[in-house]
């Protein structure tokens, strides 16, 4: 990852506390039976995010570089390891739902004693390297907000009584219709991708190196609900020869016949979200959400478009300014295109929908760039051995924190997640 | 089940209430996350528990006989229903550990409701069901605390960290020796088998009816630590010879090399238990626990010796005095032959740890009754569906209320199942 | 097994001739690519079971009788193991359709090899015990006679050409009407079960033992196909209150809404036989067939009865005349209760379709009798490890071979299997 | 795939005669039996290659394009379809080793009655659509003659008497010592990819677009026996570190300590091919083959290279004269790296196994080309729908036609896949 060395520590502190305080913030409407749920394969704990966040700036930071730490813990250490393999063995993901204790409260306090020692290595001991770490800390905490929101959207939609997340807002209300769609055509040759300039960004963002584009067309927003509701009621999810063949795989086993959160009561769809269970206002601009790659590829099959590239995608987003989380604006669902379009400033022409609303899935296998070296030790297990079997996500959705969202970022989920909030923007020659 | 009415009304409110605060009771060490954790696929959260004993009521009983009944909250009639088919659907049993909502508080609100509403019952509609259904959810709460048991002991077994559901106890210090193992004889002829007298008792137990038994002999104590210990050290489960074909399965799949809650560190047995991870002192009399169907049918082969049927077990056990609950005297493991021989007043010659101790496997797979007739209507669910693939257990364990424990009771498990308080008796020819 | 020592080894020199010949016979109608095919997890390919018994007779005698024996092909002492452990490991059962060499000829000749090893053992060392293994090897090979057809109806029946066995024969056309249900009483008491006299038995036919019975009705025919249809018709795979828990699982996930090899199409019923496909004719008294322990006890709930336990089966069916296999009398299916009636000469009062027709699945769970001792050394495992999860049947089916039929024999197989000839027959109070 | 068109219709029916026949000389070394094999998910049993590549000519040529043909059989339009949901559902792929019927025998017959139909049709409507069909034919054939080997394979090796395909041959004595490893250093910059010219080629090869690619070298050869049993002796197959995420999880689940066809004996390995099992002599140049994507990955880490992409191969490959068939040639392992150089005419400074040793796995995910078409109607599923979960190999195995051997040939194979002749080149920055 790039540096932060030109960073001030004083920054970076107040960076790492209000990320830290972000994190606790987003776990207050949850009991500590909420925090206790663990839905679907993908997902943890709430509880669980919270102690992972602090094992990893104590693994990392506290234990190597600050003189004299005494674990809060050390059993924690086993326990709240993620998938590490060069520290040691850790628990199986499955099991992590059956750790009652530490309790919420012990691991509030685990916190704290880590918040301290990061406070004090910051103190004495900031070189390059621990601040290098702790920017790393900070952005892996934001990575774990959003998986706690897409978390806890899980575990409420498997709970029969449905229970919502926060109250229903302004945004639910927000009843633009969408714009037809448009597009916008690129030039393409021969491009850079990756991250360049000097802020933080992950491994597998870097080296930026050249890609070679052939001319291609970017649709200038996000499918919409309405427009996946007529795929589905042109028989989308009952055609194999719309579908890869993994994909007609995963639709036969899981009986997929919708997104994720949709579901049809007295003939209606009603859309469960952050704000509880809704009717789903077919009339808005909002954009589909939570479907699968294959469903994305499908789509857009039926659509005689294609998925964008990731490259193409970059090419597009480069140099324009990423928008606010929308969680922090009110919002918690993808929000319809102008209204996102407004904190883009984007004009009528332009392309919109690009950052905050929703991962918007690429026809790119996430594979190592050129040159690609993951970062030395333990944290070379961040990124690099996950480059097998998952698609790139490109954008940032209306659960990922604003400072985690650059037109560089390389999201990846294998072909058939839908737990998070995942659309599509097409493309075309 | 036969009728509680020569019983006042009075005395079945005062045992409805006792058991209703005592299953709180017995939650009363665990934290809202302890109670909601399922640790293996048998097990249910706690917190479950206490919901669906409280539903058992309000279906049963509330819905039915008590004019202008308001439901706590409709929902609950779905969410905390077992397994009773003909009532709807209900959730997959994997799912309970999703549910963080209702809460622990809201739970017991709604237990307070259905409370209420049992007591008005009694007052306004004590007619001969209704005082025949509220002795039936007694017994059923009862059967609950004891699961509640064996589920937290295997919920903290699988937390790494190892906590104790209840403080080291006097029971711990107990070291007195195993007596040598004797056995006492019967002379079997036409016996009967079932429930007698006017006491509850399920329907699996009835009708009382003939048994033919050839002569036989029990031993007077159970298999212990110690000698289990022994066939380990005689490669007992490295032998094929010595178990069922489908117990070698297990233990090949399982990989099982001991007893659930043993564990080898350094070479040294220990043995988790309600009051944490202690040593296996293999010296005490205390009889093994936790162990299959296929592992005790395997330790008799060894031993040269069998299992007794269920019928053999009743008739030596009828008319034997049952001990009380060993939890409630302050102990939490199943206890050396002696400490309970005393409660059982047996003298040196009687057979001794029938009541109370383990739960012990009979090579009787469990069936109906000639004549058996399941309840009327959906209680007809209760025991009847289960009569396929299960072996009887007798006795009752050391987490067994012990007005849940009497001679004619059937317990029933898989023959694979270890997380009860499992054990052995052996029996010959 | 009790001993055939009063016989002439004469006598079972043409026995096991006989049985030899009988099991190529039965190879005449298939190909080598037959005889490959392993299309359910409980078949064998017929060329498995043409070279497995000749392993049993090497294994078992020629091995340890005959001195100075060559073995055909030493790596076949492990290749045709069963799950026979205590001599080595063997292959998965699910490789046997792997094994395309040796070739059928191979095999062939490795059965000559192995009958002229028992000649010779016959003549120079006919001592008692190698009598008996010679007979309970007839008694082997019998057995695979009849899974071997039982085997190719399956593999036949996923072969969507459906090809088969035999050309339809005479007993196709029979349409006689069945009789109306009758039931015979039976006064129970102190009955004796399990193999009496000097004829050959099974380690689990015995001891002959005493049980205690109450009184009893047995319907005096099978449960016939057009009966079973009316419970098809009445709802009977839909109504979750008939059946069993577990059996109600495998309704569920097997999506079970017939017999085995029962097909709808166009509305009307097709069976598939060893004579191939054809028009299922409700008319006739041909008994329902491939029903699994939970369809029949589901049917038997549904109709207002029971099935029978195993020794109230034996106690009715003792003394009665074993009919002739049905296979050798030219049929193939389960023949209606009169034709098959003439061969038992039963007069109209009598009960009819003990022998011969189905298997009959009873209420009793494959236990060992009291005092039962399996055979020595490793012919112990043939039967005594599988004594857990299984359930008896009684009586032989039509594809069981006369010799192989008697009052005391006990069948065994998992409540869900149904690729065996079994059938229903219903028992009351 | 491109046109035919400018070959005469003389050449094609020579090439199909030519095709055709050689499938059949495939089979000579098998029995009925060993045609039935199927051993492993990835294979199907030679007879059903034998018949779904004649099923093939039928219906995408016959049905179509011949006035007045008649089917052999209707059934098989069914029976013999692989995956091609366009024309109805077909049989699951773990089946065919179900279908005993029809026999070889039959099979042949339907071969010969769609060859008379092709050479009709050949002569009758000789039209560009039909000459590119049968081409097309063609090479669906040669691509089954290569599963057909690679199936034998695994079924010879699942067989635990190990019978050879063949006899030993002389390659089997090839000595010769591997070279020093070496590279080639390649420029990179603006290169094409895909198929250029007038051959046949898969939609998959078009359409010829640009890439940029980075300098790179690539090992001259492929990655050798003694090589690979290095990383082996030095814990390769233990230590997480080398590996991704779902490698090591392949690894562990599957137990891979070497790649498919080594075992250890009495502390030597030995090597399963074709001709047989053989000891593995890691003296000589031959390269490891049957490991998967998962192993040449972390072998390229292990040696502090990494695997190249599949536009550096092809950029490296293009120009170059692919290879004879080694199976034609007499071998039937992939050979040492100058046996085959030889018929490469490769320098010293050359890069040498190219073609026709080993496919090489490369670090592409298989994806379409910009501007990608698949074929229209049914034959679009022939490729396209694959596009998922799949890496690109390139260069074709010793049991590759040589026909079917180019530099824009792309193969692709989940990641864990082993049982194909798949080795590894190594590429540096």
């Amino acid at each position: 990852m790039s540096t932060a060395a030109s960073r001030p520590q004083l920054a970076i502190s107040e960076r790492f506390h209000a990320a830290r305080c972000r994190t606790q913030a987003l776990c207050a409407p949850l009991t500590p039976e909420d925090m206790m749920v663990q839905s679907c394969p993908e997902a943890s704990p709430a509880k669980w995010h919270l102690a992972h966040t602090a094992w990893f700036f104590e693994s990392f930071i506290l234990s190597e570089f600050l003189p004299g730490y005494r674990a809060f813990n050390h059993e924690y250490s086993w326990l709240f390891n993620s998938y590490y393999r060069s520290f040691a063995e850790f628990p199986e993901k499955k099991l992590r739902s059956s750790f009652s204790r530490p309790g919420r409260d012990e691991v509030v306090r685990y916190r704290e004693h880590v918040d301290e020692g990061v406070a004090r290595v910051l103190e004495v001991n900031p070189d390059t390297e621990v601040l290098r770490r702790v920017e790393l800390g900070v952005n892996h905490e934001e990575q774990h907000q959003e998986l706690l929101l897409t978390d806890i959207l899980n575990a409420f939609f498997t709970n029969p009584l449905r229970p919502a997340y926060l109250s229903a807002g302004p945004c639910c209300a927000d009843e633009r219709r969408a714009s037809a769609p448009g597009h916008v055509e690129f030039s393409g040759g021969l491009v850079e991708a990756g991250m360049s300039g000097s802020g933080f960004c992950y491994d597998n963002e870097l080296p930026r190196h050249r890609v070679w584009l052939e001319p291609y067309a970017l649709s200038d927003r996000l499918v919409t609900n309405e427009e996946f509701a007529e795929f589905i009621a042109d028989g989308g999810y009952e055609r194999p020869e719309l579908w890869l063949s993994a994909g007609w795989d995963a639709v036969s086993q899981n009986r997929w016949k919708a997104p994720l959160y949709w579901s049809k009561r007295s003939g209606e769809w009603s859309l469960f979200t952050l704000r509880g269970e809704m009717p789903l206002n077919l009339m808005t601009a909002a954009p589909v959400s939570h479907v699968s790659y294959y469903e994305a590829d499908a789509y857009a099959r039926w659509a005689g478009r294609r998925l964008p590239t990731e490259f193409e995608w970059e090419a597009a987003a480069e140099g324009q300014q990423a928008c606010g989380n929308l969680m922090d604006s009110g919002m918690l669902m993808p929000a319809p295109a102008e209204s996102c379009g407004a904190q883009e400033s984007a004009t009528d022409e332009g392309i919109r929908q690009l950052f905050g609303d929703c991962w918007e899935w690429t026809a790119s296998a996430y594979l190592g760039y050129p040159g690609f070296e993951p970062l030395a030790g333990s944290l070379g297990e961040y990124n690099g051995k996950f480059m097998s079997g998952q698609m790139v996500l490109r954008g940032g959705s209306c659960a990922t924190p604003q400072a985690h969202i650059r037109s560089s970022y390389r999201n990846f989920f294998g072909p058939e997640t839908r737990w998070q909030f995942s659309g599509i923007r097409l493309a075309r020659k």
